[in-house]
C-alpha cells in the first residue's frame, strides 16, 4: 500500500535562478524536478501543486503592454493561464521521465479553483505585489478607475497590492480524489488555486492571490494525504537563516515551530509561509510534514536529511 | 443508460459577436452556452472541446507588445494558456447552472495533449495564420531570425502562418475515459489540443494548430462517442449558403458531405472542417454526427431541427 503525498514544488523548479524564463528553460528546469518526484513513486501517490508568482506577473505586464488593443483579464484569469502553462510543461516533462525509465502512469493536470471567504480580513488590507510597477500618475489613475490598491516600492515605482486570503475549500476535490484512487499521478492547485467566492452556491473568481503553500496544505488535508511535502532551495529550515549563528533543525514540533515563527526566525516572504502551512497540516492531521530542497529529496525520504515538522 | 456525446462548442459561445472580449462577456457567453449543454445531461454523459482562436491571437499581440522585457512562449504554451483561462470560465459557468437547478455532478476541465505526425504534409506548407499582423521589413527580420513563415495578407501587412496538421491520439485519453466512467462532466481538447509529437517515447511541443473539429472528432472516436455535435452560429448545414438558391439540410449521408464538399459549399474557413470532422466520425464509427446552433440543441436533438450527418 503507498502512501499518498501533496508535493508542492518551489519556484526553481520551473524557473532555474538567473535563467531567463523561456520556454525551453522552464521545460529543462520543470524536467529536472521531475526526475526526482519519479523517484519517489515506488512508495508514493502524489498531487503535484506550484506556485506562479513571476508567470501571473509576466502575464499582467504583457496584458497592461496591450491594453489598448485588448481589455486585460482579471488575476483569477490569468491564474487559470498560468496552471495552463505550468500544468502543461509538468505533465509533459512527468510523462517523458517517465517513459525514460520504462514507467507507465497516467498523469493528469486539472484546472482547480479555491474557495475563499469574501469577508476574509485579507480583502481589507489587500497586501500581495503583483504586475508591473507603475509611475504615481498611472497609479492614481489605475486607483480611480479600476478601484485598484497601489502602494509605493521604495525607489520602483508604485505596485499593485491585492488580497492574499486563506484558502478554505478546494472546489474540484472529489476529482482530485477519483483520479488518484484510480492511480494517477494529479497536477492540481496550480499557483495556490484559482480564487473564488461562493455566493450562494454561484461561483465567482476575486482579485485576489492564495498563497501556495497554504493551498498545498488544505488540498493535503482534503484528501487526507499522509505526508505534505514542502521542495524549496534549501536542504534543512534553519534558525537565524544566513547568519553566523545558524542552525540548521532536523525535526521541529509545531509548538516549536508556532515560538520561531513568532520570534521572526521565519520571514514572510520565504519560508514563514511554508511553516504556517507545515503547522496546519500537522496541527489538523496529526501526520508530518517535510521540508528541504528538491535535489535531496530521496535522502530527505529515507530520514536522512530535511526538516520534518510533527505533532 | 445515457448516451456519451463530444459537443464542440463554437466561437459564439465564448465571445459573443460584436462583444469586446473581456472577461465580464466571456463569462456570460460561456454561462449562456453552459445553461443549453445542461439540458441534455438527462440523456447524455458529455465531454465539452472548445476553439482558441481569438483567445490565442489575443496573447501572441500581448506576447509581441512585451517581447523586449518577456521572452515570448511558442504556440504550444500559448494553447495550453487558454485551456486554462477558458477551461477555467467553462467549468466555472457549469458548475454555476447545475447549481442553480440543483443538480450535483463534477466537473473537470483538464489539459491536453494531442500528438501530430512531425512529417504530416502540414508542416511543409503552413497555411493557418495567427496573431498580429507585421509591416514587410518586420516579417522578414521574424523569418530570418526565427525561420517563420509570414504570408502578405492583402492590404494588412504580414502575418505569421503556421501548420495544420492532423491530430493522431489524444494523450490524456485514458484519463478522460477513467472521468467519463465516473460520471464527471469533462473539458478537454481545447483549442484543438496542445500539438506534440512523440520522439522515441518523448513528447515535445512543435509550433502547430490543431483544427478543434478535427480534435473532436479525434476524441470522439477514441472514446467510443456515440455522438459527435458540432455547435456553431446556424441552425443547419447549407447547399448554397448565402445565396438566393440557399437549400437547408436536415441529413446527409458520408457520400453526399464529400460531394458537396469537393464542389465548394464548405468554405474551409467555416463549414468545411466542421464537415470534414463530421466524415471522419461517421466514416470510422458508422454512428451520428449532428450540427446546429446551440440556442437550438434541445430542438435538435428530439429530431426537430439541425443537420444529421449519417453513415
Amino acid at each position: 500500500m503507498k502512501k499518498l503525498a501533496v508535493v508542492a514544488i518551489g519556484g526553481n523548479a520551473v524557473n532555474r535562478p538567473g535563467e531567463k524564463p523561456t520556454a525551453e528553460n522552464m521545460f529543462s528546469a520543470v524536467e529536472e524536478a521531475m526526475g526526482y518526484l519519479v523517484d519517489m513513486l515506488d512508495e508514493y501517490d502524489i498531487v503535484i501543486t506550484h506556485g506562479n508568482g513571476p508567470q501571473v506577473g509576466n502575464i499582467l505586464i504583457q496584458q497592461e503592454m496591450a491594453k489598448d488593443i485588448i481589455p486585460p483579464f482579471p488575476i483569477d484569469v490569468n491564474d487559470a493561464q498560468t496552471q495552463g502553462s505550468l500544468g502543461y510543461m509538468i505533465v509533459q516533462s512527468l510523462r517523458n521521465q517517465l517513459s525514460k525509465r520504462n514507467l507507465r502512469r497516467e498523469v493528469a493536470a486539472l484546472i482547480t479553483q479555491i474557495i475563499v471567504d469574501k469577508n476574509d480580513e485579507a480583502f481589507k488590507k489587500p497586501s500581495k505585489p503583483v504586475g508591473p510597477f507603475y509611475s504615481e500618475e498611472e497609479a492614481k489613475k489605475l486607483m480611480a478607475e479600476k478601484g485598484w490598491i497601489m502602494k509605493e516600492d521604495a525607489g520602483r515605482g508604485w505596485r499593485r497590492v491585492v488580497p492574499s486570503p486563506k484558502p478554505l475549500d478546494i472546489v474540484e476535490k472529489e476529482v482530485i480524489k477519483l483520479l488518484l484512487k484510480n492511480d494517477v499521478i494529479v497536477v492540481a492547485a496550480g499557483g495556490g488555486g484559482i480564487p473564488v467566492i461562493n455566493e450562494d452556491g454561484r461561483l465567482k473568481g476575486v482579485e485576489a492571490v492564495i498563497d501556495k503553500d497554504r493551498a498545498s496544505a488544505l488540498l493535503a488535508i482534503e484528501i487526507d494525504a499522509d505526508e505534505l511535502i514542502i521542495l524549496t532551495g534549501v536542504e534543512k529550515v534553519a534558525l537565524n537563516y544566513g547568519k553566523p549563528n545558524q542552525v540548521y533543525l532536523d525535526r521541529l514540533t509545531v509548538e516549536e515551530a508556532n515560538r520561531y515563527l513568532k520570534e521572526g526566525h521565519f520571514p514572510s516572504g520565504s519560508m514563514g509561509p511554508k511553516i504556517e502551512a507545515a503547522i496546519d497540516f500537522v496541527t489538523t492531521t496529526g501526520k508530518t510534514c517535510l521540508i528541504t530542497d528538491m535535489k535531496k529529496l530521496k535522502e530527505a525520504l529515507s530520514g536522512r536529511t530535511g526538516t520534518r515538522i510533527v505533532p
